[in-house]
């Protein structure tokens, strides 16, 4: 097999995965990033933003259905909900299922990435994109939470790439005190904080950052197949720290309502209250209470 | 950098990880498998079996912690427990650690893993290899079963390669009835059982052979970083159903008696619990209840 037959993730410079390529759908170079799709002969069609796995057929529902489900039912009654970035719209899908969502914007920066999604990963998003209670902007999220009026969504959910390049800003102090701002009485913003045992500065920094602006500060976990390194963490900031604590029942109740049970592979109530529950190697990062 | 200061980990033909090499610290082909170790550069020494990750310094805490935390703490009053493999000593040094552990047999096949990581991860086992409730034996682990006596053990842990090689007895009828028959009335064994997102037909397969000889068959998780693939599945198989269903104060409190608490990195008495909650992409390769 030649060498040129696989792609290397270049996320860290001496560690990570790669994948045998079946064949490769698209390579652009965008005005923000490098972007490659491929089909891979063990996780289907994969996404790569400048060499680091965004999303692959195979195991998008584990990342999706916890940065998603997590918070909108630990909310409880979550009408509106920003998501930005998620330009292969797998987190607007999932948003859309809930039946009590009224309203889902989607702030994404990189037209290209929604452009290719749509064209090489179709099943990703299904009919989401014509959702009526959708609204897809392609624009810049610092931007628009700027912009965006006091108390105007329930739920943040930002899905961005690593603290690097492109999706740097959406992890300043200027960002989450704009999150703040725009979120409801009982607001709060979940976001990708990287996988620990590799990066745990991202979990530790961005933590730290968010808990200038938000009541509560801590963080879940997934175990997301591609996202190579064991558990990723998604950083949870709420206004009110009573959001967090639901029980397993409360969530059940909850997922019944909204019309989520079933429709799941990764996520279930037990698993949602439970992905709250640190490892110490991880929770030694986190802010003191 | 030159192509050969990577290693490519061969567990699966079209996906796995690669990690750069500080330098290589031994090559050795034993009589059952080729055995490497190397100084990584992103996870410390590492030790390879047929080109298969078995260990390494930055993460061997997770899988470790929970093959043998669980397992003990679940029973309750495990005084003598049986190891199958592990060479590298780890899971005897965990097992030691609970203070009401009488006796730790260990039976591993291939001398020359253990005389491997003495020399290159002494870290890995400390000194339980002098502690004298520790029996270590060269020798094969499915003749050792057949001959034990019944009842003789509490746990049995089977810290294997996956079922092909060396490894492949240990996941056959001849094994799992021998092992029934070896532990006490409320006894238990775990094995590991791969990564289901890439080897489902591991859990399935050893799952229903297990079922065949102990009432209650499932199965929990755990996110080791160099076992790529999200959770890696350790089998469970007890005698009794009861054993499993223990709360978090039960473990908690176990756990303070056995001496546990504060001496790990992933394992809490939460964790514990919530590993036995399975997504539905895993849980639907165990036999039904």
């Amino acid at each position: 097999m030649a060498t040129d037959s696989w792609v290397n993730e270049t996320l860290y410079s001496d560690w990570g995965q790669r994948f045998l390529v079946k064949r490769e759908l698209a390579r652009v170079q965008s005005p923000f990033q490098d972007i490659m799709v491929f089909e891979s002969t063990s996780h289907g069609r994969v996404m790569l933003l400048d060499g680091v796995v965004q999303i692959t057929e195979a195991d998008e529902f584990v990342y999706q259905e916890m940065l998603t489900h997590v918070p909108l039912l630990a909310h409880g009654d979550a009408k509106r909900v920003l998501i930005i970035g998620a330009g292969d719209g797998g987190v607007l899908r999932r948003v859309l299922e809930h039946r009590n969502v009224e309203k889902a914007v989607m702030v994404e920066i990189d037209g290209e990435v929604i452009r290719l999604a749509k064209e090489f990963l179709p099943g990703v998003a299904g009919d989401a994109w014509n959702d009526p209670r959708a609204e897809v902007i392609v624009g810049d999220g610092i931007d628009y939470v700027r912009k965006a009026a006091p108390a105007s969504f329930d739920v943040v959910i930002v899905d961005s790439t690593d603290p690097i390049g492109v999706g740097e800003v959406l992890f300043t102090d200027e960002f989450y005190e704009n999150a703040a701002r725009l979120l409801s009485d009982h607001g709060l913003i979940v976001n990708q904080c990287g996988v620990p045992a590799m990066q745990a500065e991202e979990l530790r920094d961005t933590s730290l950052r968010r808990k200038q602006f938000f009541a509560d500060v801590w963080a879940f976990v997934a175990a997301v197949p591609t996202y190579v390194g064991g558990f990723m963490t998604l950083g949870w900031s709420a206004k009110d720290p009573a959001t967090r604590h639901v029980t397993v029942e409360q969530v059940r109740e909850r997922a019944e309502h909204a019309g989520i049970i079933g429709k799941t592979r990764y996520w279930t109530p037990e698993i949602q209250v439970g992905a709250f529950h640190l490892p110490p190697y991880i929770s030694e990062h986190l802010p003191k209470a």
